[in-house]
């Protein structure tokens, strides 16, 4: 048997793996110091009451036999799909509930995803990105494209006529930096995809930190989007599922290619590959689309953005340029003194014990970068940031 | 944008809609007629006490900021591994935790594990067979041979040194005949990778209705398999999981492809595409190891075996041959009089209102056979039994 040689493709990431062994090695060297990390791209926060509440409860169903469930859909349950479906509704989306997938989160899919799609595609990228954007496509052989995000463009991309792509992902609000395209720059992209016959792969797992409401959360908020576009979307960090695992893909009708809708082929993918999220979790994230659900999340939400707003001020009091912290739970700010990225992760952490993630880490647009998260404990966001401050720009 | 045009080679599956369909319309023909359906694949009984209470506990821990989980390793938390690994450790199988990957079900992995191969590998499926193993080659492109499982060789084909095979199927207890390799039969098939440097993928999903102490549970029973095999493993059918979704792969690190251990290539597949089960759930499929859950979910299954026993002795008593029912919830009976599986399909429905699975659903060589399950309530198995013997041959 031979392997799949596009594996051998791959670059191994060090990032994270370097970064705990730095802030290993230094605490090793002090131990006497704390050191923040405002580098975590993972909630801190519990999981609220509606949502536990829920689960408790369907665990005591699954424990009777007049209310077991045994297999479910594999493409999910009609009661999470239709909660999801009126969340749409909200921002005057229509969605029929089978255009929805239920599944364990938007890192499957985003990659599972690929799967339907010929190998032959090509795929355009932005840089800095999501790392898992690029593996994907690397594992299946798949030609890639980069796009450049930049400060000159606000590190939204737009799209470039000479570019011929198949395959687009876009990301917003954006992890790394922060940024989030308006209507009018997504409606570009959506021009262009029908143009060009391509698909846009939309993340917008981030959505529900958006504040300022003319920001789109959704791509299906433009129109045509919907002949052109895919949506992921995720529970993690909407109401801190990151360890509960649920997230949902959307698959409009009207998305076709050579009078093949692809809403069948992801179906039969799913049904095919996948076995469907616990009754458990589905419950659970039913449960964040109630009142008391929604405001509990939100409470959350609103923390996480206060957070950033703490690490906002500092940097506009250091006169240090960033993106983000407004729409999103990441700042991406420019590294002072022309440092790259690595040198500033290193004088941060020797000189005021806080700890980031080097932008070089992203991509090669992300050097001379570095992105802080508004996921810590309240205590340290403001202990961090007075360090910071005090060590001056 | 080009879809991935393998899609297109699939064959549509009517088999369960079209058992739905028939027995929809008999009943709306017959609405007095207490119809029983024989032919579910999926568990009835629920969770255990000892799954709900530790789940019980996690979400009450995931509900608080002190005991609050995020992301987890992707591959699964070292407490449920460690506890599998002492689970094959019982049996003298002797595996590291890095070795066992933690997953939402057997179903995904196995289309999943493709993804490590490439697709000019030439693929080996018996039949009759679960659907699975082939549409997932299907949609990868790749060749694939067939081997016959008949009535001659017990349904349990052995490696015809002919075939130039690069990657096996091979389910044991199997689904959909019951048939259950020794531990010879597995050697011969071991051998044969080794020598054809094949890998084979055994999918040991049904390993807890074994009841023979003799018969293997794990091809790792077979010496050099860990040179050659990939296993599968379950909480659906063992502990009851079909909705709550669990499942394990052990890929051994002697597996090797030119040098290149298929176990770093499966950690960079799961870590890229998938983020790990709910960490509520590996907290109930730890529960299953406990000494409480091992007790509790070996009575399901009794119970199950029991329901075997049962339809096993109406099938003596009509002199139906049949295999399976002993070590498998499966039982693979031979249409009587020469009938097609469909034709006694519809015979049993109407003569005797009892609703199992035509054989020739699962590829050609399921025609003339009839798949029943014990998956149903004692009540309804002893009525059913009690209708077919009435009814006769």
């Amino acid at each position: 048997m031979n392997i799949n040689q596009n594996y051998l493709n791959l670059k191994e990431s060090y990032l994270f793996s370097t970064i705990a062994k730095k802030v290993e090695d230094y605490k090793k060297q002090n131990p006497d110091k704390n050191v923040i990390r405002l580098g975590i791209g993972d909630v801190t926060l519990p999981l609220c009451p509606a949502v536990t509440e829920a689960m408790e409860k369907a665990v005591k169903e699954m424990g009777k036999k007049e209310t077991f469930r045994g297999y479910g859909p594999e493409q999910g349950y009609g009661f999470l799909a239709s909660a999801l479906a009126a969340y749409y509704q909200k921002r005057n989306v229509s969605l029929e509930e089978h255009e929805i997938f239920i599944s364990d989160g938007a890192k499957s899919d985003l990659g599972n995803i690929l799967d339907i799609f010929s190998v032959d595609n090509t795929v355009l990228i932005p840089d800095p990105v999501y790392p898992v954007y690029v593996d994907t496509n690397i594992m299946a052989g798949r030609n890639i494209l980069y796009m450049n995000a930049t400060a000159e463009n606000g590190f939204l991309p737009l799209p470039d006529e000479k570019m011929d792509a198949d395959i687009i992902y876009l990301c917003s609000p954006n992890n790394p930096t922060g940024a989030v395209y308006r209507k009018e720059q997504l409606q570009k992209w959506v021009e262009y995809a029908l143009e060009h016959k391509a698909v846009i792969l939309f993340d917008a797992a981030y959505e529900a930190f958006i504040q300022d409401e003319s920001l789109p959360h959704s791509i299906y908020e433009i129109e045509g989007a919907k002949k052109c576009a895919i949506e992921f979307g995720s529970f993690s960090k909407t109401a801190g599922f990151t360890g509960t695992r649920c997230g949902y893909t959307v698959v409009p009708m009207e998305l076709e290619s050579s009078g093949v809708a692809l809403n069948r082929l992801w179906l039969r993918r799913q049904t095919t590959k996948f076995n469907g999220v616990p009754y458990i979790v589905q419950r659970g994230a039913e449960a964040v689309f109630t009142e008391e659900g929604h405001r509990q999340t939100r409470q959350a939400i609103a923390y996480y953005l206060e957070n950033a707003k703490i690490i906002g001020r500092a940097l506009n009091t250091l006169g240090i340029p960033y993106t983000g912290g407004e729409n999103s739970p990441y700042i991406w700010m420019q590294c002072p003194d022309g440092m790259t990225s690595w040198d500033y992760f290193d004088y941060l952490l020797e000189k005021a014990n806080v700890v980031g993630t080097p932008g070089a880490g992203f991509g090669n647009n992300g050097e001379g970068f570095f992105r802080l998260t508004s996921f810590g404990n309240r205590e340290d966001v403001l202990e961090a940031t007075r360090r910071m401050e005090q060590l001056g720009k």
